[in-house]
């Protein structure tokens, strides 16, 4: 069984070899607290877990996609931008202990790269870098079919690495990182600054991201420039992957996903142009196969592997 | 058995549990060509083996770190800026054909990073990435004991990540790389621009980055500034790889190393800045303990792992 947690909806399912067998969404109301939402958590996963006893396949454990810095020796949430007032909540020991079942708790990023690489783009590779490009920037990486975490916990942290020195705030309280220039709120943050700037623009200064694609779409001039100011930090970013990394494949999720090809351009100029040790040419970018079902197929098999179940 | 093939010099040494028995030394004398060098290669090597059959423990393989870039799937040297000319030489078919011996081929700052990791300041460690400051900036990525190469093979090249977008230029041909400042090339290149600049210092334009490291220890400004770009350059590689892998422990070696402690504040405050979502102060920078030896004890190592030899 599997868990996503995230700040606006909760989506559990029954998963078996990279398919949804049931799905169940409840609303997150993550203001209310961590107690709540755990008890509303607790009643999904037993209604769940009846019905897959009722149909001769008990759940054997449960995975969970969670936002945020987890540590995952101890299954705790550290702390989650998008979880307000979420500070070491032991979500992994109060699941368990309210569920009976056994949990294994990891980054949503990570897990969303873990179902690609297992059941999406990434399927056959050996090496995976997943950037989930929604709210902020998620990533996640997989290197010979391992994810990487680190002792730190922070593998996979892409979107708060440097694209430009002294550049726009990021959510993370650095300058400059991937996240400020290639997330939904990074470029309805640049539209609003370039609007104030007097620019000229069909968008609207309250717009979205996706109102912003649907603008350079149809030609405006600021709209595809921004993306183009995505795609060049992307560039930037997966440039320094590869050469860190060697890895031969990019994946791209999350909501802003569907506007990658206004981005791809730039972001294969910026490598061409950084990437001097190895042929850039030679490192697959690709959409997401699995999109919003990614993260659940990774904590389904996180959990499997984790957990030694089944 | 193992080799460290160097611009300028190449060692051959006996090796055993992480102690260099005997070891020999011959000019590279790169200019000569492939051919040359490797009828040279082969009788150090053919000398060596009958000097450890006599103390009956026959060679059961070589190890061989090689600069540049390596395809390691079949042995060759594609290209090496340290040894000029040699364009995709099959260096362990050849030496193995004229020793006899099972020979495996890695980068030597990746077998820096291995002998560091199994016999020096990584001992006992899960992660860890090197740092060979030199000519270039060498680099190596150990994840839970495992080299990082990636599909490309250019997994560790640390010294060819951003650090300053249109920044200096760097050999490979891209501007901006960790490379540019943190290596001795850089640190003298940014020294003559200074001096080119009617910047006032001790140092003369034609010194090395020895003498400017002097400099810089008995208090002249200019000198002391330039490792700290060095150290800031560093910060930023060092957060970015640490945001990517989540890893706790950098280990700086080469010939630069010992001027280290004029660019640790200057890293430091830069990791600062840049590393929100992690504590900075849990990523250790500490020296090489193993030094020159480490590129032969990782290519001994390798060649046990690779060759699975005994």
């Amino acid at each position: 069984m599997a868990l996503d947690l995230g700040g606006t909806n909760v989506r559990l399912a029954l998963v078996r070899e990279g398919h949804l067998l049931h799905e169940a969404r409840l609303a997150t109301q993550a203001q209310d607290g961590p107690a709540a939402l755990l008890g509303r958590l607790a009643a999904a996963v037993h209604e769940m877990a009846a019905r897959a006893r009722a149909e001769g396949s008990p759940p054997a454990g449960l995975g969970v996609a969670s936002p945020g810095v987890i540590d995952r020796a101890t299954g705790v949430v550290r702390v989650s931008p998008n979880l307000p007032g979420w500070r070491d909540v032991p979500l992994a020991a109060e699941l368990s202990r309210a569920t009976g079942l056994a949990v294994a708790l990891e980054n949503d990023a990570n897990l969303y790269a873990l179902g690609e690489y297992l059941y999406g783009a990434g399927q056959g590779g050996r090496d995976l870098a997943c950037l989930t490009l929604g709210t902020g920037v998620g990533g996640g990486l997989i290197l010979e079919g391992r994810l990487v975490t680190g002792a730190l916990g922070s593998g996979g942290e892409i979107g708060h690495t440097l694209v430009e020195p002294g550049g726009r705030a990021c959510g993370c309280g650095a300058l400059g990182c991937l996240e400020a220039y290639a997330s939904a709120t990074g470029l309805v943050g640049m539209l609003a600054e370039a609007l104030a700037q007097g620019r000229p623009s069909a968008c609207q200064p309250d717009g979205d991201a996706e109102s912003l694609a649907r603008a350079a779409r149809v030609g405006d001039a600021l709209a595809g420039e921004l993306f183009g100011r995505a795609g060049k930090a992307l560039g930037r970013a997966i440039a320094n992957l590869v050469a860190f990394t060697g890895l031969d494949l990019v994946v791209i999720g999350g909501g802003v996903a569907p506007a990658w090809p206004l981005m791809e351009q730039a972001c294969r100029r910026e490598m061409a142009a950084r990437l001097r040790i190895v042929d850039p040419g030679a490192v697959g970018i690709v959409p997401a196969q699995r999109g919003d079902e990614a993260p659940l197929l990774g904590a389904a098999a996180f959990a499997r592997q984790g957990l030694a179940l089944d």
